[in-house]
């Protein structure tokens, strides 16, 4: 059998097959971290005096970026706190928080946990109960992931954050810009980036260090730091389309590696040629999300469940 | 069993999944048939007078672009005639020239055969064992399909046209989008529409009536008009990646209806939004193919086997 070396000489333990790179433990751990700060500096998604919020979920994701950019706050001249979202769902939730509680704190990193229940007076838990009694349909994941996307934004506000950086990987990404083009949406296509094309009032700006990162390299970058990699699923979460997008493009991956990337770097040209062209975007009269619909989908469930859409966390 | 029946009241054959319309024989024909017209007049891809070169290779497609045209010509004050190109491959291209003959003959109109041989001096068959023999690694259908597409241009300049009108059904178009998409090839995503966004001088324009038709249906077409279903393969077709690509989308759109129009409708929006934004395109020196070299793979290729690229019919 032959060994494999990565350049320092030390044996390689991680095949890069996209760039055909061998890599050892410290020198995989290293070129992550590299590419992310890459990612952060090409794309200036910081700039000195952030105040960044992350968002914390407890996920390998989040643990990873967390981490690293707890490295860049002592280098670059900005503050970085957590926030990890609570839904409320029991035997689910707990895990992931007390990680996030455990990472935080070890990494000295100010944190929060914000929960449905105070924000829209219910938990995700109750909200479901009260639908299935009141015969509505909630759509699954997608209407959680709203829900908790607006709490994001208010909890960056009441926290005085600039930016909000969240673990989109690349697998993520490119799942997005293929369900995307499935459905014909070019400007949900474009718009995505590693950082917002335009800032919107009211909303703090996203930014994605961690999207140019495939997250099988995510997960061994947990691992290999030590953190516990916590991997329970929602009991509410339901095969979707993401699922089957995931798995077309982890097999064709398997059969072109670097085919992930090129989806992403096409999406990143695109974007680049179409900056602030793709057409008037609509948003949600009472939300503000976008939305080709005066109120959206979700404020219309919320409010058919007598729930108040507007969130305002004190 | 209810039997479900067609708007028009006879009895259903085929039900359009992506729209849900139930179709009689009548009906389906007269529905392809209008899509034809209609990509035709909105996208312009006519105009009065044109002399319209239908690519005619005696394969499905082909021969139902040739019966709707024919129909056409009546109607509009254009002209129509068909050339078939012979690539010399025995036992597999004589039957389809045969199809294309006898059909164009039944529809009345004006065709020619134009061979390998004649344009290059040696069939694909001579081309392929020449190369063997000097250990050259040709590229299966890529180096045919440059040869062809070359021809077909040469051809149309002999005849005088002004149009190449090609068989390009919404798979194979879908299909290429999607492999752009994979390889980050914006600017081959984008240029690729019904009509050529950018008129080339020595190009004779391509238009594809078809692009809007699932390639499904153009069988049906065929069969349902009483044309022979030509499905022999070719001896030289390898394994590709857009046989990977084409399984993927059949595999999607079984499962999500009317994807590949949305694909391929994503591609039209970012090409309209894009229009002539796409950067520079370089083409080869010696045949004037899009290439990123100064002289493309193909003509280094065949000057390789001491073949002449500049094609020159008389």
């Amino acid at each position: 059998m032959t060994i494999i070396r990565c350049n320092c000489g030390n044996d390689a333990f991680y095949l890069r097959r996209h760039s055909g790179e061998a890599l050892c433990k410290k020198c995989f751990v290293r070129s992550v971290e590299r590419t992310v700060l890459r990612t952060i500096k090409r794309e200036s998604l910081f700039e000195p005096k952030d105040r960044i919020m992350v968002a914390l979920s407890g996920g390998k994701d989040s643990i990873a970026l967390l981490c690293i950019l707890s490295k860049i706050e002592r280098r670059y001249d900005t503050e970085i706190f957590a926030v990890t979202i609570d839904e409320g769902v029991r035997g689910y939730r707990e895990e992931g928080i007390n990680i996030a509680k455990k990472v935080a704190g070890e990494l000295g990193i100010e944190h929060y946990v914000v929960s449905f229940k105070e924000a829209y007076g219910n938990s995700l838990e109750e909200i479901y109960n009260m639908a299935s009694s009141k015969g509505v349909k909630l759509l699954g994941c997608t209407f959680c992931g709203v829900l908790r996307r607006r709490l994001i934004n208010e909890a960056a506000i009441k926290f005085g954050a600039n930016k909000v950086a969240t673990g989109h990987n690349l697998d993520d990404e490119a799942q997005t810009i293929f369900i995307n083009l499935m459905r014909s949406d070019v400007a949900r296509m474009i718009r995505l980036g590693a950082k917002p094309l335009k800032i919107r009032k009211g909303f703090v700006p996203r930014v994605k260090p961690l999207r140019y990162i495939p997250e099988k390299e995510i997960g061994i970058y947990v691992y290999l730091k030590g953190y516990p990699l916590y991997e329970r699923e929602c009991p509410y979460v339901r095969a979707s389309l993401r699922d089957e997008v995931r798995d077309i493009l982890n097999r064709i991956e398997q059969r072109h590696p670097g085919t992930k990337f090129s989806i992403v770097r096409a999406a990143d040209k695109l974007s680049s040629l179409l900056k602030g062209e793709v057409g008037e975007i609509k948003y949600c009269q009472k939300c503000g999300s976008p939305s080709g619909r005066e109120v959206c989908r979700m404020c219309e469930l919320l409010s058919l469940l007598g729930l108040n859409s507007e969130v305002y966390l004190n």
